[in-house]
């Protein structure tokens, strides 16, 4: 058994964050490793690796792959390289995922690791609906840390649009219809533990650089496809948030036709054409068959039905000239494709990638396209993982 | 007199590195305000200044405001702060800027203050031309360094389009008609000096961030408008490259119709509308007058002529939509336009100003707009900062 750490990290440099945050995200690894990379003296790791060791964060004996317990007995022979890992259970982390028909919620480990899931639907998306389910939901799920468990440290809340996550207010969120909810200090309230709101794209963005295929990426972008468009961009060494807390608006570049109106008020956005909704709604008009739901559609489309498959040429065109017109202006090494979307991404992927092509600018376009299919549980992950990353650097809530 | 250093600068750490870049950029800085500012011990910061000092790069002695010369008296009483400058004149740096029609090239002392600017007019823009009037105009410009210059530490060269910077080579500018042309090694083997070719819009951007209004802002664009749409930004504290290189083409963005046919081949760029050519051609087309030369169309739509007046109506509105589709992706905290196209501001401010507002989504749009006017020099004076840049750094053709 590993000591049952007090949540407060022995953290007391900028140097220490750098240490702790490579055996989470890159663990496990050797003490001269995290130097080599990090830029450290090797005595600045050790100093910085001791505190954790002792309160019991983190281990150099060898772990099991799935709880993260250390085990007995060292195998191998030789000198050991004693690599650096994370005690997993030594936090407990809850995340929370805010759609307009659902709430969906996981408790994690200190990696990220996914231990429960639950979900739940919702009656309506009122602000006071949403909020006392949410407390439900987040109380069941407290329920459910055992003995086993690390204490919780905090409860990230996952939710669309333009999200001051300094203050924990959501201050325009189309989708939910919420305007400067404050949901951070209501939350706190109930629940009596930290709380952390946060964009739902950028919250997926810190997970795949944390504990995904970011982890070795210089440079990437997530575009999530499916009831809304969106993207969260890594660059230089750090997630994008954006000066005034918003950034990686992909579904709101103006590159749609001016006469279609957006969610957001706003015309010729992206996700006029590109959103589910938008791809339903074009199927309805252009087939004279407003009954037809999404998989409707989408079966209609996988059957050739010309009508069909035209909405998802759209949605394809003017997604691939925003993953171009992004790629343009940052470059990155690595475009992650998620979202619900992504279940149907054969029936825009051509044309999508023909708009690409037609409009990435020179060595833009070398960039590598990678597909990954979320699930909903994976978005609430990414208010998890965010929580962990405010935790480990003593930002809001968690400053030291 | 300072003594008259060797060009290789004595840093042998990352420390050593972040702290003389501070005292370059945000100099004159007292020894103690570094360590805050770059999380350092006094110590460190100690350590690293010694050897600069010794070398003659910096000093803690008062300085003249023009020259970077030291004083001979110390001047105020009480307890000296001894705050830390460059040695201005410690070192020479040459920087040039490609243009079709033009070379501009300036030197430049360790602050990127410009010493001498010198102009070519180029006879036709072929790799064999340009190359061959570089050479002299640098050689013209090597010829000025007097003694009272440092030892010329490198030459940079910018170029607009899509520029390998780590291997030299201008892989494709549109503008030039250029395709993977080795400016780099060419040069180097004719001058015998490390030579840095950069993307033009990106070189403005680092001169900015190191010796402009970008030293105190946490993220910031550079808007050029003009015979190009181009834009640097700089985020998470440093200028964006792009993996492969290429970035901040906001001038290639498809948000123009899809029938306008760009110089770089592809549909739809913002510069078929907003280049100053295209305010040329349409207002060419609207008055009848293929005649006209770009002054005579901004006469006539500062006469009032409403053909003229539409021209620049359409590329306001675009660089307005594409300054929203920036701004909705990154975020920054400041956009600073700037560019020839700044001297015709008055035409097209209030649409693109009003095609801005309708686009930036939510705080996005909260971002400070700053007007500059950039000269030809400026774009010069860009080069050679990235020359000092990577020299400080260690960075290619610079390797310690």
């Amino acid at each position: 058994m590993s000591p049952r750490p007090n949540p407060a990290l022995p953290l007391a440099t900028p140097a220490g964050v750098e240490v702790l945050t490579r055996i989470l995200t890159q663990g496990p690894i050797p003490r001269v490793e995290i130097a080599r990379r990090a830029g450290l003296s090797q005595a600045a790791v050790t100093k910085a690796v001791a505190p954790l060791i002792e309160a019991g964060f983190v281990t150099d004996q060898p772990v099991t792959a799935r709880s993260g317990e250390v085990v007995e007995a060292q195998l191998g022979i030789g000198r050991p390289v004693s690599p650096l890992t994370v005690i997993r259970n030594s936090v407990s982390v809850i995340g929370l995922k805010v759609t307009p028909t659902a709430l969906i919620g996981v408790t994690t480990d200190f990696s990220a690791g996914i231990i429960t899931a639950r979900q739940q639907p919702l009656p309506d998306h009122s602000v006071e609906t949403v909020l006392q389910r949410l407390t439900d939901l987040a109380s069941e799920l407290i329920g459910t840390l055992g003995d086993d468990s690390g204490p919780l440290i905090g409860i990230g809340v996952a939710v669309s649009g333009d999200v001051d996550a300094e203050h924990g207010v959501v201050r325009d969120s189309p989708f939910m219809g919420w305007r400067d909810v404050g949901v951070g200090e209501l939350l706190t309230e109930k629940l009596g533990v930290p709380v952390v709101v946060t964009n739902d794209v950028r919250a997926l963005t810190v997970s795949e650089h944390w504990f995904g295929v970011g982890v070795n990426a210089d440079s990437f972008a997530v575009v999530t496809i499916g009831s809304g468009v969106g993207c969260g961009l890594y660059i230089n060494g750090e997630v994008v948030s954006g000066a005034h807390g918003v950034s990686g608006e992909l579904g709101h570049l103006p590159l749609a036709p001016g006469e279609l109106v957006c969610t957001c008020g706003r015309r010729g956005c992206v996700e006029t054409v590109a959103s589910s909704d938008a791809i339903l709604n074009r199927t309805r008009e252009t087939t004279g068959r407003p009954d037809l739901d999404l998989s409707g559609a989408i079966e209609l489309a996988h059957g050739g039905d010309e009508n069909a498959r035209e909405a998802f040429d759209r949605a394809g065109e003017v997604i691939g000239s925003a993953l171009a017109a992004m790629v343009n202006l940052v470059g990155p090494e690595l475009v992650v494709i998620a979202g619900e979307g992504v279940a149907d991404y054969d029936l825009y992927e051509q044309r999508m990638r023909e708009a690409f092509a037609a409009h990435a600018f020179g060595a833009a376009g070398d960039c590598r396209l990678m597909l990954r299919s979320h699930t909903f549980n994976d978005w609430a992950r990414g208010a998890a993982a965010t929580v962990i990353r405010s935790y480990v650097r003593g930002e809001q809530p968690f400053q030291r």
